[in-house]
């Protein structure tokens, strides 16, 4: 771990099981804000180094993280949260020393979890049963299922799969940032070796997949002012009517 | 095509490039909100048949699809709407029969784009310089660099790099749709080759990859009032302080 404490979270906060407490006929965001929200968003190449963003943000952002879906809930990640700067420096030489990575106020390292096993389906079926206060042989046909689902994997392709549900949570997390203008950007120009080799996940059973910065832009990037780029919409969107 | 003709969008809003119009001090979601709005979402088992989400819902929606991130931007995908009735009816037999694909208002299918060629970074480079005002020679420092990095992978590797960005789009609509409290279901059981023959996808370079059911839940789900189950906090998330 190179000198770092991976320390945990214990926040009261969410860790618990709230009941949705809200109904869906109330609105709480009109379309034109999020929309506002999603162009205004950008992969943020320059932050501002002495913008840190607020406990209540970082929190809403690991809570993000936290609820985000996955393939039968089975949440086959974990997710970095770095704050320790001497190893954002480290990391910062593995990803073709991106000023984001060392800069941003926070940066969040997504790991896969490599593989599923029975005992893994077996823990998330007792979690489930736990909090949704079910007996266990209620969620057997639901075991039966995921066994099924994963058993017909072999290894590169469950590695793939979970990889993928990993790319939901980057997507959640961007998301949720955008809907609170605060600032992202998304680092795949890394070497996701030489970061779990500094961030200790070596014989852990995750490795690093992708990270995302977190943060306020500088108000000197010029990418935040440029007009947002994609393609025509008709060009990647259809509607069969 | 199975008698359903793809029609486009052609919708005046956001096919436009508009320039980032909100400052990052104007909060449009308080943290509060956007924590509730997540503990909401589930994957909804049981939509509401005759609940349609409005066009302006719809529209929002789709920006959401149309603004997703991905890497360098190359936007690797082909987003299919899917209101035709029929076409939802065939999709579901190869979807193990989930109610969700006949009886959500909107289903949204994730088509991934196999392979990135010289010709297309030649074109989102040229698309590139369109939006933004570029002189073609300014970005050809990056066009090397998109070269370079997709150049190095093997067809296997690149469909799965793209297939990734997909499920940030993914991500991307589910977290959108919670924050303006519509109820989505990822459907990742589904026979994607089947998919791509109804829909009529072979030979075009897009392949289906899972889909995803939108509208609004029913009031006899049974999942919607069940408490939202995840892990404890600290099993998923580490802060390296």
């Amino acid at each position: 771990m190179h000198g770092a404490a991976i320390l945990t979270i214990h926040s009261p906060a969410i860790n618990s099981n709230l009941k949705p407490n809200i109904s869906f006929n109330e609105k709480i965001m009109t379309t034109t804000e999020l929309t506002q929200a999603l162009q205004w968003r950008y992969a943020t190449k320059s932050f501002d180094a002495n913008s840190k963003l607020s406990d209540e943000q970082v929190e809403a952002l690991t809570n993000a993280l936290h609820t985000s879906p996955s393939s039968f809930g089975l949440q086959p990640w974990k997710f970095l949260i770095v704050e320790n700067p001497e190893i954002r420096e480290q990391l910062k030489a593995y990803s073709w020393n991106q000023p984001q990575v060392t800069d941003a106020s926070h940066l969040v390292v997504l790991c896969v979890k490599e593989s599923i096993s029975e005992a893994d389906i077996s823990q998330w079926i007792a979690r489930l049963a736990e909090v949704q206060s079910t007996p266990l042989d209620k969620l057997a046909p639901l075991q039966g299922m995921i066994h099924g689902f994963t058993g017909a994997m072999d290894a590169a392709t469950m590695q793939q799969w979970n990889t993928r549900q990993v790319y939901i949570a980057l997507g959640q997390l961007m998301t949720a940032a955008a809907v609170l203008n605060i600032d992202s950007c998304p680092l795949e120009g890394i070497s996701p070796s030489d970061y779990d080799q500094v961030l200790g996940l070596s014989g852990t059973g995750y490795k690093t997949v992708v990270a995302c910065a977190l943060g306020i832009r500088s108000s000197d990037d010029k990418y935040a002012t440029a007009p947002k780029a994609r393609y025509p919409r008709e060009h990647v969107i259809s509607v069969i009517r």
